[in-house]
């Protein structure tokens, strides 16, 4: 005889799932494991119809997986709570109803990651599991062809969106330093490492890893070309031989 | 006919391949399938005769795949530069024949790894290509279960083996840290974060995603049992909603 509980349905687990920077290559065995034999992929979608992470393993989904699109804001300016309360909530209904949910991540789920959000909110009520993603950080480094740290090195990563002077108190006292995010702010940043005599040892990357990924000098860069996607990098000088 | 051109062999490439942090479904696709794929695997061996790197990947090799140890001194104190010379021309040897070559590197290549050293004396000899690999920073948070950094946040990863004095400068001002190598520097790091008011805020993960992954309370870590491949994290505490 069954009892109340017997007849409950099991709990989903929730995934968040690192897809790494752009090369669906650079997914992991585990990853690649899990988004194929889940039936449920959530993703995040911009209002301006961007939809990322699932470009990137789009050729790795099956028509019978169901799809949930989470829109996001584009401005960090509008709150973002109301839009990954209702993602969350959908997530949960079925993580509920017994299906395995995995949240695709742009690079790693818990940098900068919009995964996070839904993390917080739902995994005290199911399983909950992270797959690590290769960071958009340190693929820049491999397609730059530049060693980052040195044994006793300190790196910093930080968003370009941090006002000026910031950026220059870190970028001070940092060995090797990482800026993302950089889009419009990139006037901001290059005036920063030229005051800290830094531009000189920065490299720069546009989607690193992606089809089209594109490696330029800094100094020719031009301010308003610069996407969000974009990566500044200044390698450590320590190199020991 | 044949020139002398057509005659000389065809360089091979150098793969510098990460290969994550312990967990051998880490590897990305692309790890995995350079790996197999390669003719030689050369790989860091310490004098103790710890091999973590070919470890992680056994189950991967084939028999007819050659294997090039690249014995490295377990103390940072002596110099290391004549092995990664002898080690450099092992490996040159193959590449000049002809035959590819992947580096095995734990975690990704560029963040403090032995591999840099070999990318900076062969990088200009041979094509080479770096495939970034999944740090054990990134992945402890997500063993941990800890998101690291939100919008504006400024994350620094360290090694524990600076001074006290360099470390509390770099957490005083990093709205997240990852302190990397904590082996028998963890009393100086608990001191430190206690100073700066953070011990309560940091999490300790030894191992992370190896078989013998270990997770306890930061204020129950015995300072003398703490190995190398131990982590201390403060993750932010921005969380925006």
């Amino acid at each position: 005889m069954n009892t109340v509980e017997e007849l409950t349905v099991k709990k989903g687990s929730l995934y968040g799932l690192g897809i790494g920077p752009g090369d669906p290559e650079l997914l992991t065995i585990k990853a690649h494991r899990i988004l194929t034999s889940v039936p449920v992929i959530a993703y995040p979608t911009m209002e301006s119809g961007k939809v990322l992470a699932r470009a990137i393993v789009a050729d790795f989904i099956r028509p019978e997986q169901i799809e949930v699109p989470m829109p996001l804001p584009f401005s960090v300016d509008r709150s973002s709570q109301p839009y990954y309360d209702i993602a969350a909530e959908k997530i949960a209904e079925h993580l509920a109803a017994g299906r395995d949910v995995a949240v695709l991540c742009e690079g790693d789920p818990m940098l900068y990651g919009s995964f996070m959000y839904i993390f917080n909110r739902l995994s005290d009520r199911f399983h909950t599991e992270v797959i690590p993603g290769i960071s958009s950080t340190f693929a820049s480094a491999a397609m730059l062809g530049a060693p980052l740290t040195y044994r006793n090195d300190v790196l910093s990563i930080m968003p370009a969106t941090l006002e000026a002077d910031i950026l220059r108190d870190r970028l001070a006292v940092a060995d090797a330093a990482i800026i993302i995010k950089l889009g419009r702010h990139f006037a901001k940043v290059k005036a920063v490492l030229e005051e800290l005599g830094l531009f000189s040892r920065a490299l720069y990357i546009e989607r690193a890893t992606m089809p089209n990924q594109t490696i330029k000098e800094i100094a020719s860069v031009v301010a308003e070309e610069v996407p969000y996607w974009a990566i500044v990098m200044i390698p450590s000088q320590t190199n020991p031989q």
